[in-house]
């Protein structure tokens, strides 16, 4: 050990819980994946998150949702899972604010004639706390909600995909349809400020909705 | 569509190219990794960097470097390819100024006797403008490098993980070395400033190096 070097003592990475995570992934997903290709789903899912966290105390829980997530994504694009819900996929810069708060109200609104996901181009460590509380004025709890990074596998199993802010990092497909909202970014804004963009993306979801679903009439 | 909304009119995602570059992995890694392993590695490496990329034109040509530089680093972990060179992984924040000239100075000191690969948990779209120049100064070309996420496999394939302000966003796994190196991000300073880290990371490397292989003396 050199002058220059000071050695790590962080936390080992909690490899035995990702491996039972893992083991449990593979009981559920048996005959769809691979043992390899859910291992690395689940390792790889800890790193990204990993990445830009800066609480570790839950990582392994959000990183058992966030693989599982992405395996039922994947198994919906391989057609192994049939479902004939419409999935809306919003992706945002940060994975804080408007994506988070779109997917929130979407499925507020649609119920189950919708399934949502939202993911970022660039993640931060947590939703915004000012977003946290627009939602919760309005009765919506994203307590539960994280951020993650944009993977390829919930992009194949989308039937739309809703970019704000994010310029061209969402794959392109054919088959799907893209929109691009442009709406502002909550982050560092007055309550005031963040109400607003609420409503401008929760008068943009009914719209989509009642387009995706011309039964649900928009209010 | 609706008033509120904008189509998007990106370009598709090759996925022919990217097929194409599966099938030559899938070659290479016979008997190693499943196609479904090598499929979900090149799109998601796809995908990853087009996260943050700002110039497309060269996404597929580094995917297809980045998905196999991964491939190699976990077919290693799992002891698929014998290679008893150390294997030297740098971390930083972007993979655009400190971890870059680390990984360049020490394959340049190292030769054969190490093979090295860098990362970071946040990585910018390039690479620092004044990094390059202050490398080509001494001779060394980062033309073409570029900023890669940190990714599991990378790090499994460590022997050595130097960090370098990134946290703790590395997986620390048992039977590796970690060190974390005080070096100051080179971002926006002048080019002065970004020689003198350049001779600070260069002191280390040699440092570390000497450590690494004691026949290899420091100048």
């Amino acid at each position: 050990m050199s002058a220059h070097d000071e050695p790590v003592y962080g936390l080992l990475t909690p490899e035995a819980t990702l491996h039972r995570y893992a083991d449990q992934l593979a009981t559920r997903f048996t005959g769809v994946f691979t043992r390899e290709t859910i291992d690395r789903y689940v390792f790889e899912s800890y790193t990204a998150l990993a990445r830009t966290a800066k609480v570790t105390t839950h990582l392994p829980v959000l990183t058992e949702r966030f693989a599982s997530e992405r395996l039922t994504a994947l198994a919906q694009a391989k057609g192994a899972i049939q479902d004939d819900t419409c999935e809306i996929l919003f992706v945002c810069v940060h994975n804080a604010g408007r994506s988070q708060m779109a997917a929130a109200l979407m499925a507020h609104h649609g119920g189950d004639l919708v399934h949502v996901r939202s993911a970022g181009s660039q993640p931060t460590a947590s939703i915004d706390d000012a977003v946290v509380e627009a939602m919760a004025e309005v009765g919506i709890d994203l307590g539960g909600e994280f951020p993650k990074p944009l993977t390829d596998d919930v992009v194949r199993a989308a039937d739309v995909v809703v970019t704000m802010g994010c310029g061209d990092a969402c794959p392109v497909y054919p088959g799907k349809r893209y929109l691009d909202w442009q709406v502002r970014d909550p982050a560092g804004l007055s309550a005031g400020e963040v109400r607003a963009i609420r409503g401008d993306i929760e008068a943009r979801v009914r719209t989509l909705l009642a387009e995706l679903h011309p039964a649900v009439a928009p209010q």
